[in-house]
């Protein structure tokens, strides 16, 4: 069945109905289109089918990239969606991603299969990144609920001071259009229905989500379960829409449109900053919320080296091959004193690391620019490789990664600025200083970054407090004793840091907090009480936490302080 | 007296050791100098004077327009305070706050006649800004001692969940050297100890203010209150330095400066996206807030026009003239349904502001900039004047402004971009609208504004809900049955608005909620408690709200939850 849906006076485009296949035990059939509100377009020539890295062989789907037109359609609609989804009720939204949370589960081993055909990544990995991904959606949909998040303030009149001091009520608003860009490396969690989206959604904005190249059967899987929720839920289609693209100019396009009022994105470096620069040099500038590079380094101090170095090691070896390294927070830089701790470390975290089974990259891309970084790596004088896996002689798709363990001196990471660029794969450097002042050099010499971890004991800690301070200005989240991966979403976390680890260190894309790169306040100056959103009416219906003439309350204020029209 | 103060290996300057005439009677006398941390510097061959702008007359002090080495060299003052500043108490900050507050009181006449000099602003203008500016630095005194401003954030460890779950500790801390550009419309509150620099110094970061070349005596005076307050309360000298500049060269080397973390900026659109562009192009971006144009429309609909039509005519009448139209949140559009009522609104507008006194602009280039805008309106068809002051005949340095009022049809505002554009001065513009729909079209076609101002009845509010909804999206600042002018200082004030009003929507330059700006979270993830701030001390050791395990509470955590180091 086909009909055909208008884009512009003199343009249209084909158009699918579908079934949905989102019950259980039914099967979804890929269409393979751009998913514009409620309409499946494929106006575009270009096609491109996803591959198993496991195989190297095409998956059977072909996807439609999306026209500039299409693009276009998406924005439009989520502009158009706009006024009647912000004013829904939080109850209303939370429902909404409640159901795309359910509907993901719905979707059963389907999702599991499709996904793994093509991430490579392994079953349980993505059963829990599923569970995290429903999770995220249920969490912002509690913080919705419960309110307080909208950080109303209210400053009462005062009639009687000289000029009259009016009556100040100010909250978060929704922005508008939110572009959310899939990172290849969590096909759930931080792509078509991850945080990016749940949290935009949850303030009240419109979606247009761009799916990764290499996932989009699993990104049109998700995209559907929330284009399901919408209509299940009675809302404009338009809240959400999903386009393919595996070349820039969508992605700009996206950025571009005059309806974008922010983007969300995980990934590479180069691909960021270029949709930063998009993005500030439009006519009308708008926030990108991009989570880049970081090499996450791990300082070892010397006592702590010295009483835990061997499990230490095993714990590194651990955080460096998980997922195949492909996290955006594994520990890519050891610092230590040089000595004969730091050389027994050295060996039983290469030991460690060369003894882990090998496995499957996400795509052949970045299996061969891991592959071109690590001769590179071995290219730099004065640095050795520690140890690496043998290649699997299984490897026929060519996306098997040999983890490796490197390591140089702190005068040639210093003076080497590649080495302080993120290599993403399961690859770490050990750097061995020769004194304490080094140490504090390479902390200096830093980059922005996500995380930085700290191995110290108490002792430790005394002797290096001024590592400490250097430490916390390079990165979002200090971490003591610990390994960088494994980031809890919950509302103390920060998923953030200085460039280049994002565009903005104001704002986390991990955690409630989240919810705050997609809005802006408003601020009613006496306004009657029928205009004002019930978290700012006096009464307080919703019962949250509010700053009241400087005080936070969750009472309501008992007189109206405002009956002014 | 003179001494030697070394910039760079082969480059030294002149500076000035000179007394601080910062006692009550005692003359400061002005030595027009950069004021780089502890030190004056006048590297530079380029220098310029101040103009009385009631006089057309220079001011005696020659002031030094900082070279690139001296903006450098404040940068790399600020940076080297930074460490040692951000760990001071929030008391001892709030003590330099307050210092500088008084400071600005001590000065006492001399400011103020040095101020109308440069300014034309009136006496009672400059002593109730002056009073101002000390208010907001009590202001942000208060927070910060107060403490919960910092968002602190705790969620605790759960060592039996598997994956074990770890203390996570988030709170807002300072990200480095802002520099601040003064305001010329503000000598004091918007300038060198205005609401940037208070916000900003008040989260612990050093500033560099770039004072405004219409008034150098005003910020030299202001900036060595700064200054003395910084060595009274045994601060690195480097927390507070001030260039003067009259080109953008100086601006854009502040910005580009690898030490500069953020810029707070209020002044022209043209200006303040050349900042963000600089900024945006970085080698790492950093963000420029930077409060631009605004014409903050102000719709009158039917039955308030009615009622109160006369009476709203002399408050927009002295709206408009307030400050000689000067300031940003002056309205510049009114917008309402045309008929005989709007005839009379129009008629008695024109008369309350042509037979408002004449005022003297702040410099030559704005009286004239606003000379020429009023004339190229009067090119527009169907754009007609409705009334205008009488020219001065004391006006010997073409600084006297002739307050204006036109109008013309929504037709003609629709199709013409510059009415949408900000005119700088005593003037408004009269939109009359056939029809609702047509009042609507107008509100969709507003650019992003600080304010926009509604008088409505209940009545009104009943049938125009839909526009309030459209004016919402639109402003950073709702009023009510009142006027833009006069903008209060508090916790609930928002002062900011969708570009081109501010480059960042999500923030306010006014109020408490301003120190946002200048901070960024960091989360602590299984720290020691020594080496956590006092803030996220198990023992909340400064009684602020926090939100533990997702409950705001003042309350201590009873048992450490995490002794890992």
């Amino acid at each position: 069945m086909e009909n055909f849906v208008t884009l512009r006076p003199n343009f249209s485009v084909k158009a699918f109905k579908y079934t949905y296949g989102l019950f259980a035990g039914e099967k979804m059939e890929l269409h393979g289109g751009n998913i514009l509100g409620g309409e499946v377009a494929k106006a575009g020539a270009t096609t491109f089918r996803a591959v198993n890295p496991g195989t190297a062989e095409e998956l059977p789907t072909v996807f439609h990239e999306a026209t500039e037109a299409e693009a276009g359609r998406a924005l439009q609609l989520a502009q158009q969606a706009f006024p009647e989804y912000r004013h829904k009720s939080a109850d209303a939204i939370a429902k909404f991603l409640e159901a795309i949370a359910a509907g993901l589960e719905t979707l059963g081993q389907e999702l599991i299969v499709r996904a793994h055909a093509e991430t490579a990544l392994p079953e349980p990995r993505l059963l829990s990144e599923r569970g995290r991904t429903a999770s995220q959606l249920k969490m912002f949909a509690t913080l919705i609920r419960e309110g307080s998040w909208v950080d109303a303030r209210i400053d009462r009149a005062d009639p009687g001071r000289m000029p009259p001091k009016p009556d100040l009520r100010r909250m978060l608003v929704p922005m508008g259009p939110v572009v959310v860009f899939g990172a290849s490396n969590f096909p759930l969690a931080f792509s078509i229905c991850g945080g990016d989206t749940a949290s935009a959604l949850a303030a009240g904005n419109p979606v247009v989500a761009k799916a990764h190249p290499a996932h989009p059967g699993t990104s049109e899987m998700a995209a559907r379960v929330i284009q399901k929720a919408a209509r299940d839920c009675a809302l404009p289609a338009g809240v959400f829409s999903m386009v393919h693209g595996t070349k820039p100019d969508v992605s700009v396009a996206l950025v571009r449109h005059p309806s974008t009022r922010a983007v969300g994105f995980t990934g590479s470096l180069q691909a960021g900053r270029a949709l930063f620069n998009a993005a500030a040099g439009r006519p009308s500038p708008i926030p990108v919320f991009a989570e880049m590079g970081s090499i996450n380094p791990v300082f070892v101090l010397p006592n702590a080296l010295k009483q835990r170095g061997a499990q230490l090691a095993q714990s590194l070896a651990k955080s460096v091959t998980a997922g195949v390294g492909q996290f955006c927070t594994k520990p890519g830089l050891v610092v230590g004193l040089e000595g004969a701790t730091l050389d027994e470390f050295r060996q039983s975290l290469g030991a460690s690391v060369s003894s882990t089974p090998s496995g499957t990259m996400l795509h052949a891309g970045i299996a061969s620019r891991y592959g071109t970084e690590c001769e590179k790596r071995l290219r730099i004088p004065d640095l050795q490789l520690v140890a690496t896996q043998d290649k699997s002689s299984q490897d026929k798709s060519k996306t098997q990664a040999q983890a490796a363990v490197f390591t140089t001196r702190a005068q040639s990471f210093l003076k080497n600025p590649e080495l302080h660029e993120e290599m993403f794969g399961p690859s770490t450097l050990i750097v061995g200083c020769e004194s304490v002042g080094q140490l504090e050099e390479i902390a200096r010499s830093l980059e922005g970054q996500l995380t930085v971890s700290v191995h110290a004991t108490e002792q430790d800690l005394k002797e290096h407090g001024g590592l400490i301070d250097i430490l916390r200005e390079k990165a979002g989240r200090l971490v003591f004793g610990g390994v960088p991966t494994g980031v809890e979403v919950g509302p103390a976390m920060h998923h953030g840091g200085p460039y280049p680890a994002t565009t903005d260190s104001r704002f986390t894309s991990v955690g409630t907090a989240a919810i705050l790169r997609f809005v802006r306040p408003v601020c009613y100056q006496d306004s009657p009480s029928e205009c004002l959103p019930p978290e700012l009416k006096d009464e307080n219906p919703r019962g949250i936490w509010r700053l009241v003439d400087g005080e936070w309350t969750q009472a309501a204020i008992a007189v109206a302080s405002s009956t002014k029209t």
